[in-house]
């Protein structure tokens, strides 16, 4: 039997009108007392005292915009304080680490991006690099109201409930349990919480970026690993233990290339990177900036690395193919190095939809390239940050004031 | 901005507690009304009341358990009026049309099979059946409220909106406006809904057979077809326009067999009956019987048969890693003659599960056969037809009373 709430009392409404106000901030970056009047469906005087206390807390300031040339009393617009309490968002890639301070509205304050190579990949040493980024963040922000919570994005399997990564054979991380450990580093005892990049994508790219407005999203990350995260009726799909979408290694052909999943013939062994490179003739070298150079020789004509996008694009065609008849998506977002391929040769990508997907689910998809670029994993860390402000703006404050 | 409500008025708080009151006596076929009172959070004035709305509307009737030997008044069981409203519930399978009569609580009253072939698939003689059976039905259950609703299960894609079967490959229909077409067809206008099968039998599974109590269930559907129906965090995966887990189309080998859809390499190819039939040296036969024949000659140890069943549960295990993978569900139901293949090789099925799932979802998954045998799909049918009712009792019982 579900349990069910019957009686509400008085304050526990005003928290969540507190809290869906905030949200409506978070998502849209300001809005008029006139937008939130009409969209929360709640009188003025209502409004107007919500908005006060968010002020009180320090979250968000009021102004009245000038110039307008409409007739009446112009409508008062709530925005987020630019310098209220911001996020830390860290993005940890195969190459490189970012992290960066993210305020109410997705506002991206600062940001400091950092190489890195094999020694610097172990937990340890990017729980370091993140403290020490957050400290270099912090000294950029003199005048602001301090982080209220941190967003790591990681390139593997993430367990949901706690932040354990499972598996990241590009980070080669193995039983991590990285929250934790973060966690036990960070001043101030901010909380931490990780996710999947690809799982953070998707939520960005719906919140943010290219899939706004779209219900069912699925959003392909690839560049040397090849990771999904979905959707579904506007929210987050996280499977049992929060590892569904792990697109990339659906299986496309049970004799194909050994993958490190201890599989074969997963899709991430035909569109990964190093999968493009083998196909140009590329064996010696990788990174992003051979990938870039095979791309630019495929731009410019060149006979061999055409082919090796061409492949590459019908291998993904194939994967979207799988992705449309399991998920059902109206916009299927390609980000990482899979996006340039959809630039390149689309037109083989689509045939292979056209060709594979089933005919009303192929009709209402659309294939889209990121709205946040390089960004959709860093804004989805950001927003996994937000999660327990957004969810009670009234206790996260005070329970910073109280450290 | 999402719209958001904070008013609630009494008569509203009334009609969602009748409604949520009616679901669990409906999903757990009986309850005292002390397992009502805790499981709902209202006290037992408000239980008793709402429980006398439903005796009055004629769902449901109480008694008090005899032969109790525990001390104290015994808590009255709240149960489903045997004699009260029914819905149809009716599965349109390849090879035969199942019609039955399923009252509140999930209970089969009475059920009528036809066998069809080539000529009575057609959509104007499946309706015409179902409508002779709904007659038949009624003669036989003379003090019945009659049927509040029909819900029928296709072998095929369904838009979800309107019951439009787009494509039912294994009936040989493409846009058949089905829901529209019977309704006009069913008496008193009762209301139609169109499903895809394996959908309504993961709804079902979830509800009342394997996979209660498991919030994230794929049921895997095979017969000639091979479909899928998803549970994610209790609710159906539906995707945008109803055509979510079509699992049986997904390329596992784009070099593979044509498939009827106009791909090649679906695993439906592969773990379809014709496949299994196929790999049994079985060319000039069809149908349940010669299928059953090969599961009977692999029991008795056949080698021909063996080799068949094992390289079709090796397929199997193929598809299921890639659900896996995909939707990292707790449990996978899988029904239909595949559930026999799971019972005569679950090893070969595991062990490709072992090699191919990712690790971490890989250990949180149990490979289940249906706790509904061949009924997954006619229950799921008779739930979707209960919804109208279970979401608005009183309404549907007045507005059913005024025809």
């Amino acid at each position: 039997l579900a349990a069910q709430r019957v009686a509400v009392r008085p304050e526990e409404i005003r928290r969540h009108n507190l809290s869906q106000l905030l949200r409506s901030i978070h998502q849209h970056g300001e809005l008029t007392r006139a937008d939130l009047t009409a969209a929360m469906g709640l009188n003025r005087s209502t409004i107007g005292a919500l908005v006060s206390d968010l002020v009180a807390l320090g979250l968000v300031t009021e102004y009245v915009p000038s110039g307008r040339d409409r007739a009446g009393r112009p409508s008062h617009v709530v925005a987020p304080r630019p310098d209220g309490p911001y996020v830390l968002a860290v993005e940890v890639a195969v190459e490189r680490i970012v992290t960066a301070a993210v305020g109410l509205g997705g506002t991206v304050h600062d940001r400091r991006v950092t190489a890195i190579d094999n020694a610097d990949r172990l937990p340890q040493a990017v729980a370091g690099q993140i403290v020490s980024d957050a400290a270099w963040l912090a000294d950029r922000l003199p005048g602001s109201q301090g982080a209220v919570g941190v967003g790591v994005s990681i390139p593997g399997t993430v367990r949901r409930r706690d932040g354990f990564v499972e598996h990241a054979p590009n980070l080669n991380w193995r039983a991590v349990p990285f929250a934790a450990l973060l966690a036990k580093r960070m001043p101030r005892h901010l909380d931490v919480q990780v996710g999947n990049d690809a799982d953070l994508g998707a939520v960005a790219e719906h919140q943010r970026g290219a899939a706004i407005g779209y219900d069912n999203v699925v959003y392909l990350n690839g560049s040397v690993g090849v990771g999904g995260g979905i959707i579904a009726e506007g929210a987050q799909l996280h499977g049992a233990g929060g590892y569904a979408g792990e697109i990339g290694h659906m299986t496309v052909n049970p004799d194909g290339p050994p993958c490190h999943c201890g599989s074969t013939g997963c899709i991430e062994t035909y569109i990964g990177e190093h999968a493009l490179l083998r196909a140009a003739g590329v064996t010696d070298q990788h990174g992003p900036k051979v990938v870039a150079a095979v791309f630019a020789e495929a731009a410019a004509g060149d006979r061999r690395a055409v082919d090796a996008v061409h492949t590459v694009a019908t291998w993904l065609g194939r994967c979207l193919a799988n992705v449309v008849n399991c998920f059902n998506p109206q916009a299927i977002v390609v980000g990482g190095s899979l996006a340039e391929v959809v630039r390149l040769d689309r037109v083989s990508v689509e045939a292979e939809l056209d060709r594979r997907a089933m005919a009303a689910a192929r009709a209402g998809v659309q294939v889209l390239l990121p709205g946040l670029d390089e960004d959709s994993a860093l804004i989805g860390a950001a927003e996994l940050a937000f999660g327990n402000l957004l969810a009670s703006p009234d206790e996260m404050v005070t329970s910073l004031a109280a450290t």
